[in-house]
């Protein structure tokens, strides 16, 4: 394909300040990758009575979370709100989270526009921002043209253009659009290209990605809990799962378990813990509640989205007592 | 059933600047509605080489479609590539288009957003800047929240802070999300809710919301030449058809033939107008592709929309030259 | 365009045997093709209680059906639930509707199997049964593997074995499968495939259809009364339509406003025809529930199918006692 | 979770004739279920040059077969073209395989149709031919009924009458329907349902599906080759793979795996397994073309299904030669 590198040394190459956060490189070998492994809430974003953005409440979660072993965070995932924020909020919440988390831990920012060229400024905002990496949703308005020489196109810019590494990111119930196997596998050995957060689910097809691209530095992420440990069984390396906001230390032990290839212990543990389905019956609002009786802050959602109905609620609220974890 | 009046009495109490501008009212009456009825392009938005908006091809455009008998235009429907642009192009688009345009010729903004806040933010500035009422898209970004309650509380939201009338615009090739019957029958009534612009093409659905709203302002308009003839037979009032910004004339011929029931003649000239489906396979390329041959300015779309690819435009030309318009 | 003549000059040649049943043709041209024109009510199949079907009632049915100016019967479409008949029972309900139906009117039979060898053999015997066409479903099992190729030689051999002449049968809400236009238009020109029933409702499709075939001996008729108004506009021919089996009379009252070119007067009886939407919301069980209301006899349906439930039931009266037809 | 055990405590109460074949039952206890843990190849039927069922060559095919650890055999899923199958060709195909086969192999038949009686029928004649357990398809034609009530009915009815275990049937792809968790739930406790085999490949369902049946004599058998080690991951007992016809040993080798808690060498096995992805591509064509390949006969398929295109088939053949199968 022949995509220019930005600058690559041996093989990566990458800017030092980046990767010296993140990894400690061997002396003779050619620059290592970002390393994905692990699990990754991805962030909510409290909101005040008045609308804006809450972030003392925002800093009480992380403060939470930084008993769990995660790996790092997603900002702006769709989770996080991101299509409802307004472009300074989106940069303001990534530096905040940034000042509030130790280095060691990743941060994932969310940076797809639906312009290539919005994408690009905001990806460098993020970089600029404190963000390890971005994560770029697939554009999608005009979903009929979204052909893979599109979104590889619009990739290789961000890409080459991204002062951090890229990782791509298919979510078809959001998007209406699974970024097609040829667009990933084409894109998988860009240098600036380091992995895929696929919430789609449709494992077959997570398993050919890492299958595929085992020669290339890419790694696969689960979009869900509800697909973890069927996605660590074919290959992925971590999770970017909602759960995480209120169950993050069982899926953190559901990881070590997967990692350590103690599988006969893993499933009884996976069952309990996807059994909720949050997102994807309740969607962020559902997440946000969970959040509250959980001990962290949730509250409410920016418009259009409405609070869970007192039977929603209810059936949620089952869910996670059934398998006793409230 | 018959073709609505331009006229209606009614306890509406629309701002008299808003509709002094586009009608006359009888002196005892209370103000009359927004009268929708005609074609309208929605105008696509020519880029220069370097990226920017073109402004004086825009204006070229709009020249010559001065010729033509459109109702108005649609400025940043989904062919004016709205998602792509920023926001104060958006803004300044609308303004320009107004300077350049006649007064009883009605513009229709396209202000929709995925944030409720954002979308009254920016109906508010197209009203600032000329449009004479706004088309609000659905949000569509979490589909599976958007529940007729979601939707309704949206655009009643919306409807109540706006300054210009409200045209409920839905458009699922685009958003994967049709405004759901139910929503529509419950927006019809709101005072400043004055019709839809509807793209999906399911005409049993249209022909029943003309049926329900018969008793209310509500006007609805067909998002395709298309079933432009066929939204006629069953009630609409007019279209707003990519393919008027090349073939506006015999569009306009083909509303007059139904306006003056002459349907006889209609499908002749409906067959020819609808046969090249410019944008239902081509997309804006594809319609900025044709621009080009009619005598238009079209250039180039904005990333990550690509060019047509050559067999792509040798298809379009041929739809084109087989029914004579080239 | 102009709607067609009942009699036309061609190639043809039909069988003589076939076309004498239902034409009258001049002596000195050759065979004209068979006109389609009109209003079908797709019969329902009463079942005793025991589980047999009743054909003392379905002939009942057919006594009071006599008064109706309709242009014929389909025998066997969907809501005829052919699916769950057996073969025998599929060609006695064929014999017995010939036996108790004059023949001016056109009977259209249900022939259509997922092995083009079975469709080939029901077909002769829904002809030796008595049928004057058989309307051929589209196979959808394998519809992964449905290409135009395929779909194409699929009815191509059909046709060619039939005695009869055959209609295409395109209903993606049953199938899966919407028949593509290129199948369409590659089998229009064949001499013993005179139409096709869409039932789809995809009226920009439909029109290109009449538009792409207008020099063939090819008719359309619309599968719904939801859309047959705009059928009409666009060029169809007539409809089969399932509240034909309950509101007969004023759909050929409607049939009749088209050809006559009285649109003006069409859309309010339209309107108030369309409205129930009885199998669009509840299936064959709303549409037997109806008979019963108006005096037919509907039933039970077999089993999978469901009787409405009593929401369901009171839902589809209110449906119709709104409109004043109960 | 843990592994079911092969003999289970119950008060199920099977028919000693049935399970007598396939199971050595504990004097003092009731009858335990049918074990369905292991690999099944749903056989493909080949024929002959005029288009009738070649009995030979299926029973060549079953000879080699025999050598491989298969747990049984599916006859007629949807990879041995059953809906293009006669009814009495259906049940000697059964009977033929139960003679070539020995006890120990599990036979599962498809005896699903649209409806209900037709498929209690079907079910009886399959049992008398030597089928062990029957699998039948959700009913899909009229897909807008089938409601989990409907579902739950249908296949209570089937399940009472059947003589042999029912394994439910879900396989979207083909009937463009889901069989609801609900459904699936609901009929989990019946004694004589006995699994599901699942070729959706959602494998989040899935995961749930065992989780939530952990308490039932219930299992889960995959669909898929390509969700075939994500499955075991989340608890399914088996799989019913198209590849298993061509790759039956690597397949047997990676359930092994599987079993034996071996999950670190199983990726590699698996992606190698599922890379051809025969049938999700290339249908049932694609199946019977592989297997002349690989030295079984496989021959033509029925019409409408067509052969492989030459450039299909090379595609195809890539897939194998990639992973060194070929």
């Amino acid at each position: 394909m022949g995509l220019p590198a930005p600058l690559r040394l041996g093989g990566r190459g990458w800017r030092p300040g980046v990767l010296g956060r993140v990894l400690s490189t061997a002396p003779t070998t050619p620059a290592p990758r970002l390393d994905l492994r692990g699990i990754y809430p991805p962030l909510a974003t409290p909101f005040m009575a008045q609308g804006g953005v809450d972030y003392a409440r925002l800093e009480d979660n992380l403060r939470l979370y930084a008993q769990v072993p995660f790996r790092g965070f997603v900002v702006q995932g769709s989770n996080g709100e991101c299509p409802l924020l307004t472009g300074p909020e989106r940069l303001d919440i990534v530096a905040r989270v940034r000042r509030a988390v130790p280095r060691h831990r990743l941060l994932l920012a969310g940076s797809g526009c639906e312009s290539t060229q919005a994408t690009i400024e905001l990806t460098a905002g993020m970089a600029e921002a404190g963000a390890d990496a971005v994560l770029v949703v697939t554009p999608c308005y005009y979903r009929g043209a979204m052909s893979t020489a599109a979104l590889v196109l619009h990739y290789t810019q961000v890409a080459e253009a991204s002062p951090v590494p890229v990782v791509l990111y298919s979510v078809p119930a959001n998007t209406g659009l699974e970024l097609p196997l040829e667009a990933v596998l084409a894109l998988a050995p860009h240098p600036n290209v380091v992995g895929l957060k696929d919430s789609g689910g449709d494992i077959t097809r997570l398993g050919l990605i890492v299958h595929k691209t085992r020669r290339e530095d890419f790694q696969v992420l689960a979009g869900s809990a509800g697909f973890l440990l069927a996605s660590y069984a074919v290959g992925a390396v971590g999770g970017v799962c909602a759960l995480a906001n209120v169950l993050g230390a069982p899926l953190c032990q559901l990881e070590r378990l997967c990692q350590e290839g103690r599988w006969q212990e893993a499933p009884g543990l996976r069952s309990r813990a996807a059994r909720p389905q949050v997102t994807r019956r309740f969607g962020v609002a559902g997440l946000k509640q969970a959040m509250e009786w959980f001990g962290y802050h949730g509250g409410p959602c920016r418009a259009p989205l409405l609070q869970l109905s007192e039977d929603q609620a209810a059936a949620l609220r089952r869910a996670f007592t059934r398998n006793g974890w409230l």
